[in-house]
Order: structure tokens, then C-alpha cells, then sequence
């Protein structure tokens, strides 16, 4: 993964090494603020206005009063530009703060100006994921209660997913009252008798772009969507699974915890779906179909 | 409240102004970090040494390996010499993070140095709000289920802070599954029958200092704890409250909601849980009886 060369802080382009904030940044004292990662396919972004509006969404949710969204297109379409990602599967990162205030709990006045800053970085598709799929452990959900709010008060999501990666897992289903929410930084769906089912949009989870594509293709071609959470108990009873997001794309998930989902391999939906979806982004590398054509 | 000139950052005094931090900080991507504040009472701090326990604690609890906690005295004691605050009532504010690293929810590898963040602040008693009390609101607890880390995820704490103020109350009480747990950055206790209520530590709440210190005091002058929560829905019930912490030290809680606690006048339990702490803390001022004399 490499990142910007160029940043954008505030109100100019710099050189990564030269992009500091201040420790009385709201965002480094309180986790104040919040974000969104949009993937530009070879200078091309995926779902750009889905993505400003839920950052409005979010900014609304914790009240920041941020003017400058008209200017962020223009923005994010200089970094990929200006780091050279145009003809590269790349991503911007945008985190706005709600500024630079001395270190007290109630927000500041509004004569603060949010912090704004903004990188580009390859990422190019995670394709032994998309192929293989992954294992998946769970853990009780323990985040926050406005889970719809992309904040970046991301600890608890650090954390569970770092304790995947040591037990050698690709995400970690969360838990919450006896049902899945999401993952820690993707959104589950799950295949039963031929129903896709994820978890309806709530105060519980992020409402996901790439989870909605995926729906809206589910409708279009035909099959069946119930946005109803399912029991973490009930894996026997799952014939596919996969999380879906703007890094992930579609990863099947092929084992829950020590139970095999189905026959253990990414299922028919599953490989359909990603069809679909890759259609939509890997234009260029449709000819290869490069999930199919691997398997 | 007057900030430092003089902070420390990970090895240096330097003047604030020319402290910065990284948007690679993980502090600031994920809130991934810690916090303690210490009071230094005319340049004496106050229960130093449980506050290191904490943070040694906090960082535990998110596995951040910090080697430098031998360090800590010797810094805080210096920024408030160095910053002049030696024989005023004064803070000390540290914030350790993971570190510097390219943004991936993963944990960096240990090669990764922590962020040290340490600044000092004049914080006098605030004794409007010791004397004559405080209202405060009520509002579901929406943090997460790890709350005995004092983490810097303090995102829902600013939030419903913030409606206190709003509202112009002191504090937002928080309530889980129906009983206070604590208030946004303090802890909640409540008498009732000549008894002191405190919820028990566990992962709901932070495990408060002062509120340490005034369970030892109340059972040095046999007055009865119970560490139990209350039911928000038993505010008829209560003779007393109060609002405990290393800031508000011992505010009364006059007002919950729309409810008068006790006579809506601060107790008497309350007023001698303060003199007993500010008998330790005050002693300067022992001989004025701050709190009693302007009743």
C-alpha cells in the first residue's frame, strides 16, 4: 500500500513529510471527527456522491458545521492525479475534525474552523481474498451505540480486528445481543436458502455503499433481500457468506470461527455478485474476468 | 484555564507552539491511546502514584507497550516548575498513543515508538459549582463496553457533555439498561438512608480516583457503602448526590433533570466527604473553610 507523496491539509497541497497538527486537534485529544475512503478505479471514483453523503450524514451526527464539501471532488481528483494513481487502483482518505481548540469536553465556539486532510494511496484489489475467501472469527460487539456515524473513534474496531490477524482471520464478526452487526471494518451478508440477509441500517452499524450496490444488484436481478440481522448461533444454517466495503469489494467468507459456511467455498451468489460488482469497477479487466476465470 | 507554554513531546520540552503530531499519529486516525490528568495542588500532585496504576492499567487493556512510566514523575513535576504553576492549582494532562505508522487498522509492529503527549494547565477548584452544586441531565449511556480504559475515544462523552451545557447543567448522567453508570467525566455518587451509593468497577465505568479516596474516607468515618448502581428511575428516592473526579473534585447535584434531589440543597454527607478531601488537597486553605464559610 503506498501512500500520498502529496497531502491535502487545511487549505494547500504539501509534501506528506511536511504535514503535522496540532496535539490540541479535537481529533487527537477526543477522536473528534470523522471520515469516508473512496476508491478511484484507474482515476475513476466508485460511488463518490454516495460517499459525500453520508460524511454529511456523519458531520451531521456529531454536529460539525463543515462548509467546504463542494471543494472536496476537486480535491481528491488533484491527489490521484498529482501522486500519479490516475491509471492505478487507488483510494482517498478524507478526515475532518472539528478543529483546533484548547483541550475541553464542550465543543468550541463556531469560529473554529474544522481540520481537513485528505491523502490518496494504491489499492490495488485484495485478489487472493476475492478468490479464496476468508475465515472470520467473532467477538461481542463493544463499540459505541451510534455506529452509523463514521467516526473515527475507531479503538474498539482496532482492536478486534487486530486479535483476527493474530488468529490468522481476514475480519471478526461482531456480536451484539445474540446477532450480527458487521464486521470492524466491513458490512456481512449472508446467503440462507437462496436470501441474501444483512443487517438493516440502524444506530448499530455503518450503512454501507458497497452493501447497497450489492442490494440494488440483488433487486435487479431477481434475488431475494431480507435487511434483518442474523443470529451469530445460526451459521449451520448458512449456505454463503461474504463482507462486503470500499477496501474489501466482496470477500467471501468461507469459515466462521471453527464452522465451515456451506461447503466451505465461496458459493454461487457470492461469485455472482462479485461478477456484477467487478463489471461495474474493473471495466478494463473484464475480459480476463479475473475472479472466475481463476477458481 | 491557562495552558502550558512549555509541553513535552515523546523527548523534548519545546514551546506549545511548535508542537505537532503526525496525521499518521494513531491517536489521531483511530484514537488509539490513553489519558490521565493529575492535580498538583501548589506543586504537590495528588494521588500520583494511582494514576500511574491507571494508565499502566489503560495501556494494558489496549496493549500498547510503553516503557517509559519511570519517566512520568520527573516530567510532569518539571512542566509545572518550568510553566510556573509550582504554588498554584494546576493539572498535568498525558496522552500516550501507539505511534506513528501508515494508516491500517492492524497494530504497527513493536518496532513502533508511542506518542507521549504531556502538557500542564492552571485548573483552580471550581467553586461556584462545590458550593452551590450542580444540575444535571440524563441520557442513554451510548459509550462503549470497555469504559474502565480511559481511552481517548471520547467522541459520545463531548457529545452529551456538550447537551449539558446546552441545557445548563453541569453534567450528563449516563444510563445503561436503566441504572446510572457514571457522568460524562466523573463519577456518580448517591445517598440514600444515610448510605453511599457508587456503582462497582467494572468494564461500564472508569474507575475513578477521588471517588477511590472518598469510599476509604466514608468508611474511615463509618459512614455505609453500598457498590451497587441505582435505578435512574429512583432519583425520587435519593438524599443526596454528587458528581466526583480529579476536575470537579466534589460537586453536589442539586437537580436531576426536573427532579430536586433530597431539598434540592447540597447534604450534609456531601459537604463532609468535601471537607475531609480538601482538608487533604486545600490544606493551604484549611484555615479559611472554603466551602463551609460561604454557605
Amino acid at each position: 500500500m503506498l501512500d500520498s507523496s502529496i497531502v491535502y491539509l487545511n487549505h494547500q497541497f504539501l509534501p506528506k513529510e511536511q504535514a503535522f497538527v496540532s496535539p490540541d486537534d479535537r481529533g487527537f485529544y477526543f477522536a473528534d471527527g470523522v471520515y469516508e475512503v473512496i476508491k478511484y478505479y484507474k482515476g475513476k471514483p466508485f460511488c463518490f456522491m454516495e460517499h459525500m453523503e453520508r460524511l454529511h450524514n456523519s458531520l451531521n451526527g456529531i454536529r460539525i458545521n463543515f462548509t467546504r464539501s463542494a471543494e472536496l471532488s476537486a480535491i481528491c481528483d488533484e491527489l490521484i492525479r498529482i501522486n500519479g494513481f490516475e491509471s492505478e487502483y487507488a483510494a482517498v482518505y478524507i478526515q475532518i475534525t472539528r478543529g483546533v481548540a484548547p483541550r475541553m469536553h464542550r465543543f468550541p465556539g463556531n469560529d473554529i474552523e474544522p481540520t481537513m486532510y485528505i491523502k490518496a494511496f494504491l489499492m490495488p484489489p485484495f485478489l487472493h481474498e476475492i478468490i479464496h475467501g476468508i475465515r472470520v472469527i467473532t467477538r461481542e460487539d463493544i463499540r459505541w451505540h451510534r455506529c452509523n456515524i463514521k467516526s473515527i473513534a475507531l479503538l474498539p474496531n482496532t482492536m478486534l480486528y487486530q486479535e483476527a490477524v493474530e488468529q490468522g482471520a481476514g475480519e471478526c464478526f461482531l456480536v451484539r445481543n445474540g446477532y450480527f452487526t458487521e464486521a470492524t471494518h466491513s458490512n456481512i451478508m449472508i446467503v440462507k436458502q437462496g436470501v441474501v440477509y444483512t443487517h438493516h441500517d440502524s444506530e448499530l452499524i455503518l450503512p454501507g455503499i458497497t452493501k447497497g450496490v450489492l442490494l440494488k444488484i440483488c433487486r435487479r436481478l431477481g434475488i431475494k433481500v431480507n435487511e434483518t440481522p442474523v443470529r451469530s448461533s445460526e451459521t449451520d444454517q448458512m449456505d454463503e457468506c461474504m463482507v462486503t466495503g470500499t477496501g474489501s469489494e466482496i470477500f467471501p467468507v468461507i469459515q466462521i470461527d471453527d464452522n465451515l459456511v456451506g461447503t466451505g467455498q465461496p458459493g454461487p451468489i457470492t461469485r455472482k455478485l462479485q461478477e456484477e460488482l467487478f463489471t461495474m469497477t474493473y471495466w478494463e479487466l473484464a475480459g480476463e474476468r479475473i475472479v472466475m476465470s481463476r477458481e
